[in-house]
């Protein structure tokens, strides 16, 4: 027989499947609208158990509507007035505040998508992971900054974690079927941003208008500035190595202008695997959602022909300091990855208000690594030591910025 | 928990493992010595019951002292005194003869090396698919010609075959932890061969020195022909279409000159998994061998920064009939791929003694398949009935061979 003929002989059904119970944490977001349109295209097999937002209260309430959810909560008590008047006499349950937002994460659900941006996802994604269900990850600072707290709590609570960025679910899609120890390297690729081909000179003079062009993807502003400085996927290898539990050397970065194939596998019998895929965030969501099947995604499809050429070239540390100090953070390990992902937020905040060089955003983050033996030396235990290593970082970079001005 | 990892938590420790058992039918030619190259690298891991030859009685007996092999088969009875000679005072088994061969592929094995070039290897593959354990499949002509009786046996039996092609191969790992229902497309690659850019007049008038230039691969004369006609890909997706269950419209080909991606498969949720490799055999034999782990093997290691780019674009059927007339068979069903691989057989002979030209391969290949409704329209049962048509089918091509000289 056949050996990929199996799966399918001990699957149920699919009829008599029960409805997969789903919370979206960042329901509001690009990742969480995405994630409730194919949810929508499915509805019977779904039953949305919460949703969250940040302060879209209206926005909210009608996602929360369309999708029969049981529970909303906006994180910001401001908006909880809007919610609750767009959630009249539906019955769905309304709450606002951080504590409604740690409780919606906690109702039981058998998949949950951590979509919060930024350090205000930390402590609801724990909540969630601490299911044991799965998690689908869209939060960056998890592993980031908290990437070894974080990993423990999925091992403790045996949750399956499934992560949503598309080089690392193109990483776990290529790796599925291989034993970990028989993974050599996995390689992220990188468009190379809006200044793969510029000289030193020439990003020296950029400003944020000229950064904030990204060639393939249309992400918000802080993501498309880590993209021009290769932070971005520096912060990956650090995501890469707790997700995985890959040892530093075995992370590697291409930079690949075209963004078509998002990750490469190196196995030890020389064997590739890469994942290929049109830049749709919905094809990384539906893997995590319908994990470990595969769900329809009518998306576009790859047509290599018409693409023609996929080129790759070795990333420029020289240029792109930045992804040499994530590397270097990698090898330091420690609270390195807090410290270095809290310095760049100072800086690139700094650089979207002109008051930092596009070259400075590097500068400071070096400084700041260099300046702080001390924090990355620490081995925090909570979310909260987590993020007050992250705030004390944010304070001496913010002190340090005007010499880099 | 990540999930890649229950798979080693349920593994025993490789200490514990008794030796596969292992057959190689085809063991002195390229396959087969790149599979022993692989035994040799760690000889406690494995029990070599049989090896078969050919006709080199001698290399085969080296081949069968150096591996410690129970029983060593040369399929030309003239080099039975060859093979008793070098293996005098050896202990080792010396047999002879079709009949021998037939019981070496019975002999109980956990895997069998299945690398019998040509007709030849239907059926001691057969024999070797009836043991219902792991058969790996190196004889195009098991699926081409026989592919409905040779499945057939292989899903009676409960075998697990396993690919060796490099296209096929990379099928399969691409394709692994999927479900049939969910691959929308399986994306053979074809390196176009040395005629990729010439036109229908210059092809017209090249002669075997020119086809004989493969670019990436070094092979053997009929397949490089094959490589230049797209012959080969097309006899590829005949392949595929029986080995994987696919229906005629869900396999393509996609023209890809640096041969080093060797297949992808679309998914149904947009993602596209792709396996890429240097050039090695080895590679795909090692994938077969230790399915459905893998092993180190110390080849080279892509490079795709040194490579550089990638290009791919959609074959070109006016000027490679030979790909249109597979794909024809391939819809026909029946017995159409037996006629086309015994005419192609004719066609490639004829133009290596340059009876043919270029052009007239794919023309005498048409002709017959035309020509042949009678035998297209059979339902063979067993190996003896497919041989006939095969060996009709040859005789009556030789017998047009004149018209297109």
């Amino acid at each position: 027989m056949f050996p990929l003929r199996t799966f399918t002989d001990t699957e149920p059904p699919p009829s008599t499947k029960r409805p997969k119970r789903i919370t979206v944490l960042g329901a509001t977001g690009s990742i969480g609208e995405s994630t409730l349109d194919l949810v929508g295209r499915d509805p019977e097999a779904y039953e949305v158990v919460a949703l969250t937002g940040c302060k879209n209260g209206t926005r909210l309430a009608e996602l929360a509507i369309r999708h029969r959810a049981k529970l909303a909560v906006v994180a910001d008590p401001e908006s909880y007035g809007d919610l609750t008047a767009a959630l009249a006499g539906t019955g769905i349950e309304a709450a606002a505040g951080q504590k409604a937002l740690l409780d919606a994460a906690s109702r039981p659900a058998d998949w949950i998508m951590a979509a919060i941006v930024g350090a205000a996802g930390l402590k609801p994604t724990l909540h969630a992971v601490r299911q044991g269900t799965a998690t689908a990850l869209a939060n960056k600072e998890c592993l980031v900054s908290a990437g070894r707290i974080f990993m423990a709590e999925v091992a403790r609570h045996g949750t399956t974690l499934l992560p949503v960025d598309s080089e690392h679910s193109a990483a776990l899609q290529a790796m599925t079927g291989t034993e970990p120890e028989r993974i050599e390297r996995v390689c992220l690729t990188a468009s190379g941003g809006p200044f793969r081909t510029w000289s030193l000179e020439q990003m020296a003079a950029a400003g944020p208008e000229q950064a904030l062009k990204h060639p393939n993807w249309s992400m918000g502003a802080k993501v498309t500035i880590d993209s021009a400085t290769l932070m971005n996927k520096g912060l990956e290898l650090l995501e890469a190595h707790h997700l995985f539990a890959l040892a530093p050397e075995k992370l590697d970065v291409l930079v690949h202008p075209q963004s078509i194939v998002h990750c490469l596998v190196q196995m030890s019998d020389g064997a590739v695997l890469a994942q290929l895929s049109c830049p749709d965030m919905r094809t990384p969501i539906a893997y995590s959602l319908a994990w470990p099947e595969r769900m329809h995604v009518p998306n576009e499809r790859l047509d290599l022909a018409q693409i023609g050429s996929l080129t790759f070239e070795a990333p420029d540390l020289e240029r792109f300091p930045a992804l040499r100090l994530a590397k270097e953070a990698l090898a330091a390990g420690g609270s390195a990855g807090t410290v270095l992902n809290a310095a760049n937020e100072v800086a690139v905040a700094a650089f979207l208000e002109k008051r930092l060089g596009f070259l400075a955003i590097a500068g400071l983050v070096e400084s700041t690594l260099a300046a702080c033996p001390d924090l990355i030396c620490l081995g925090p235990q909570t979310a909260d030591d987590v993020l007050e290593i992250d705030e004390e970082t944010r304070r001496r970079a913010r002190g340090w910025l005007p010499r880099f001005a």
